[in-house]
């Protein structure tokens, strides 16, 4: 079970010890369906993703695919993709930070996602200066609302 | 663009000169969803089909995947799936049909399906006395259907 908090960014963070990796991903499917399933195209990586269930509950299946299928399977995501510049290092506090800087239609949004190994640990944790307001559970920046529906109205930064 | 009748089975063909495969597929999504996303063995091979749209403007994506990512997420598809035995011949007028045996939690179902090069032969066409009611459009004898909710109530022969 992934156990997550979701920020948007107030300044840019220092990436010096961070990698960068290009994520391109777009859905098949659309947010109100039973479940979801998404291409990814991770670095090099290329992957299907399926989630079902809601909020706590969620089941995930993720699986490799060859270059051909996505190829043939990619044009079914037609209108429903984002494309991002994904960010991996570690906060002082040892906690991973994911900090995607989205490209194309979603520009200039910038997320940030810390996962915890618990709910205790989620709840204690302190963001640091450089996070905004807390966007965790907020439907508008799921990765797959974004997809479909563009940018929030609501102010970013 | 796909154009087939669709008819229940009134009589067991002559099967001597058809090919059987055996056809196991499940459906990741449901009925109501958008897109239909099937995972599906026929023989050896291994598909992942997305079907978009309805009517007349569905559109199909259809790509081989490995044995690996079909056995991580056959497990998406529990509760929706059919079994069955498809065979595969030829009707005394040309056309081609396939001859689905239910199996498991859906016999004994058969349904038979022909398939037309365009409207006017679909239209044209004249059943073999072996075939039963016409079922064409029948949501309830669906795959995606039959693999979610079961046989229907009616009269299957």
């Amino acid at each position: 079970m992934e156990i997550e908090r979701k920020f948007l960014v107030a300044e840019d963070p220092d990436l010096s010890a961070a990698e960068p990796v290009a994520v391109e991903q777009g859905y098949v499917t659309q947010p109100g369906d039973t479940v979801s399933v998404r291409l990814r195209r991770k670095g090099d990586k290329l992957l299907l993703t399926v989630k079902s269930g809601q909020g706590l509950v969620r089941e995930e299946y993720e699986a490799p695919i060859e270059r051909a299928a996505f190829d043939t399977l990619w044009p079914a995501t037609e209108g429903r993709r984002v494309e991002k510049t994904r960010w991996t290092s570690t906060l002082p506090g040892g906690e991973t930070f994911e900090y995607d800087v989205f490209e194309g239609a979603h520009a200039p949004l910038k997320l940030v996602e810390v996962e915890f190994g618990n709910r205790v640990a989620a709840e204690a944790f302190t963001p640091p200066g450089w996070f905004g307001r807390e966007v965790t559970g907020a439907r508008a920046y799921s990765n797959e609302v974004l997809a479909l529906e563009g940018l929030p109205g609501d102010d970013i930064a």
